[in-house]
């Protein structure tokens, strides 16, 4: 079974688990509506990649923290939707959970995503509790305060703050969480892995950054240019189009070199170069050879 | 050391390990805002009581609890206040975390602390990693779909909801967990004890009711009346006072009937005895001797 596969189904069980008969129907509907249709799914993607590459064949456990991670960057996306914040109409095509279900749906299914993920990890590793303690603090970390992603997206009601503590808390550190958590399932250094997906983290920020001032509303499914009219810190602000694409090309042959010995070592590099070509704004892929 | 300075001091040293320098400073801020000061702290001294009571010495595993279920208590208040559910401009006395910090602080301050309240748990217990499962177990379900204070919140967006599943999912799931984790710290019995949680959440519902139809604005410390306004299912409502304050002793003594044979059984009713004399709304004191 691929990657992707293993993962939608994974994530349809962990719901099916707490979506049953006597939860309230339309909180179970939101909670769907978070996660499905999914985006490309990047960090569970990333997660497997790293215990695989790590000689890994403990696939329940990596993918109960691929679900976790996914859950909670679905959460984030939900709350970051909500009228106080982005005020989104749409997310991945269709309309954004306060939009389809009302604000306190909206709420709540952040919050039941927030739960679940923790949940769901401490029931598939009920039976190997020596892994449960490192991979819950890992991924609560990369989530909370004062470095996770709750942290990145509080930046924005503070009067200061720098583009690189913003981004590395509201989008690298659930990237590094993606490749420290695949380590631990494999027994691999978290430590080292974490480089990697601090640098992946980055790459994705800054593709999303160049997208935004790049690409059609049509291509990414939601409206753009939406960092320079809610003056957010952007890489593509700060260092122009050019600039950002050759930061993007870096961060990427950096994560590639980070990259510990392992098993799959030469497997994994391949993937992040597909990866980082999938990730470049059509418009500014010519611009990037 | 007695149970409440416990808490306390658990809470702040919970809230000290993630609100550090690196922060961002205002969402620390609405953390220490949520929890300090407290309530009345009951469900952290109900899981501290039942782990004394079934003769547990682990008073760092029972605090972790404790704290655990405080900090996810203080989150559910954070967002029920928020202007989409009860817009509510005061909590135990002074303003609600939105009025004081805005909406999106208070959206983050209440993933925050869910986040913490698991994050907290798996620090503490990482040394005894088979005990961390079962309560992550216990308490993520209390909080979560289907039948947790999430769920709870959720049945007010349903056409259709008993007074009970109401009742139960959004103020009583929280009570049974503490109770629950206090056996489970301690070893003891986690489903005997459940059922006197049960008890005591009801309990302490029917009480709130009552208060909200019948004490001062001031002597709670946020706007009366609001059930009735707000049209949601109420004991009081449903029974009439009279009827309400006899169910209150009812649930009373059902708690007392359902404790498990263990070491501080008799200490451990004279808490609830007493803690149930202090419920009942002033007002209401004599009607009900």
């Amino acid at each position: 079974m691929d990657a992707t596969t293993r993962i939608e189904q994974a994530l349809a069980a962990a719901i099916d688990t707490v979506a049953v008969p006597g939860c309230p129907p339309r909180l179970a509907e939101a909670v769907r509506h978070a996660v499905f249709p999914g985006g490309a799914r990047v960090r569970p993607r990333l997660c497997l990649a790293v215990a695989a590459a790590c000689g890994s064949r403990d696939y329940a456990a990596a993918d109960a923290a691929g679900v976790a991670i996914e859950l909670l960057h679905c959460a984030s996306l939900v709350h970051d939707d909500l009228p106080c914040f982005d005020d989104s109409p749409l997310r991945r095509g269709v309309p954004s959970v306060h939009r389809a279900f009302g604000e306190p749906l909206a709420v709540l299914a952040g919050d039941a995503l927030i739960i679940l993920a923790f949940e769901h990890l401490a029931r598939v590793l009920a039976d190997s509790p020596e892994r449960l303690a490192p991979l819950l603090l890992t991924i609560s970390r990369s989530v909370g305060m004062p470095h996770g992603i709750t942290a990145g997206q509080a930046w924005e009601c503070e009067p200061q703050v720098t583009v690189e503590e913003y981004h590395r808390a509201k989008t690298g550190s659930l990237f590094t969480a993606a490749t420290a958590a695949g380590a631990l399932v494999a027994g691999a250094d978290a430590e080292a892995w974490s480089v990697v997906g601090d640098k992946i983290g980055e790459a994705y920020q800054v593709a999303d950054d160049l997208r935004d001032v790049a690409a059609s509303a049509q291509e990414v499914g939601k409206p753009v240019g939406r960092d320079a009219v809610l003056n957010r810190p952007s890489a593509a602000g700060e260092l122009g189009i050019d600039g950002a694409i050759a930061r993007l090309r870096g961060l990427v042959t950096g994560a590639i070199d980070a990259i510990p010995a392992c098993p799959g070592r030469d497997q994994f590099a391949e993937v992040l170069m597909a990866e980082s070509r999938r990730i470049m704004p059509k418009d500014l892929a010519q611009r990037a050879a």
